[in-house]
């Protein structure tokens, strides 16, 4: 998954957390590799249309014993206009359901979807880095993916690995971003999570529709149909 | 200056403005450069100790007609504990004031001075950058050095080229960050003032003391120190 390095003993990781599907699964993915004691969460409320997600996140870490700080970042909302924050604003099918990027494939499309939250990956990977340094956790684990990219530039794995780089440069700081699902689709998602024994937990736990409606959700919106046509190609793959 | 692309017509630059003397030095720059239509300014209120900075960089906005925004980030002051935030803390006078790190000079000291506030600058420029995407502004200026570093990593030079490469990659936009002060001392920064014109306006109306006194400040503190001792290399400079 491109994250080779050794794990060491003392090594410990954040999992940035919304408590979606993704993430949920890279909190298990962080658990397994090292350990319970050596894991904590962080999650960011900045009044995105799912705030229900981090309730999930709050619940599965509850169980876990995993530690969960969640940030107030209300600025966001103030300054960016998006039909993810806004609720006033219409979510654009089309777009957000697309799981390819428009144009020849290999750019991110000059009109991304109308969910983008210009720089959020950014502000929330450098306050993460922030809590991280204080408590002399060095790992920061992100759900983020290339494969999913659908006209985020800041999904792409050239984009976390020139944060990692800021980041170290500007904390002088030798943090190292993990991106367990950079090149899943959503299909291999499921599979990883099968892989670590919590496919029902991802299946039932998480939060990822718009309508906030945990599990299966409301089984219309662009977030449920991406969710559950990834569950109809991992259970092809799964009988096959 | 190191920044030595050519202006165009149509270029217009957003200015990172504390109300400081570096940032409003840059402030006029950055009017020079573009001219007053193409400026606009953001400043950032996370709980300072200095917070009357924003009420001068305000007063110096309103006089040119250059249109400040000011973002409240209190949510930094909530997750790193520093001087410069937290009253409570006393300020590190021996740090605060030292202007080389205090190892041998090419990597940063250890113990940065207790004034920093971690991320900071990496914070800043990201909420900058999606205020001036979303209005068309490609130009980020910021006053921060690395002469007068002390410390500080997110003051070098490599720092703000790796943001900005990240910035570009994040948004898939070209932001280019400008740094006029970026190889100067303080004593040269009163010379750029001068050179602009405005030796007066950053002496008498930018607030860099941190017991809040504008201009020639208290006289006691680091910060008030450290501007003292730049303006008398300046006038020596002048009177050669």
């Amino acid at each position: 998954m491109g994250n080779t390095h050794r794990v060491k003993q003392t090594d410990s990781a954040m999992v940035l957390l919304s408590g979606g599907q993704d993430s949920t699964t890279c909190l298990y993915w962080a658990i397994r590799r090292y350990g319970y004691e050596n894991v904590s969460a962080i999650g960011f409320d900045y009044g995105q249309r799912h705030i229900g997600e981090l309730q999930c996140a709050q619940t599965i870490c509850d169980g876990l014993g995993v530690h969960f700080d969640v940030l107030a970042l209300p600025v966001v909302n103030t300054i960016t206009e998006n039909a993810l924050t806004r609720a006033e604003i219409p979510v654009d099918i089309v777009s957000a359901i697309s799981t390819k990027p428009k144009d020849d494939g290999n750019n991110p499309p000059s009109v991304p979807p109308n969910t983008l939250v210009e720089g959020r990956n950014l502000l929330f990977l450098t306050y993460a880095a922030i809590y991280a340094k204080s408590r002399g956790i060095k790992i920061l684990v992100t759900g983020v993916s290339q494969t999913d990219f659908s006209g985020y530039p800041d999904c792409r794995d050239i984009f976390i690995k020139s944060t990692n780089v800021t980041l170290n440069l500007g904390f002088d700081y030798p943090f190292v971003i993990e991106t367990p699902l950079m090149w899943l689709d959503k299909a291999q998602v499921w599979d990883l999570a099968r892989e670590l024994g919590v496919l029902d937990v991802i299946k039932e736990k998480t939060l990822t529709c718009y309508n906030g409606i945990p599990g299966e959700g409301c089984g219309k919106c662009p977030a449920c149909e991406l969710r559950r046509r990834g569950y109809e190609g991992f259970m092809r793959s799964q009988n096959k």
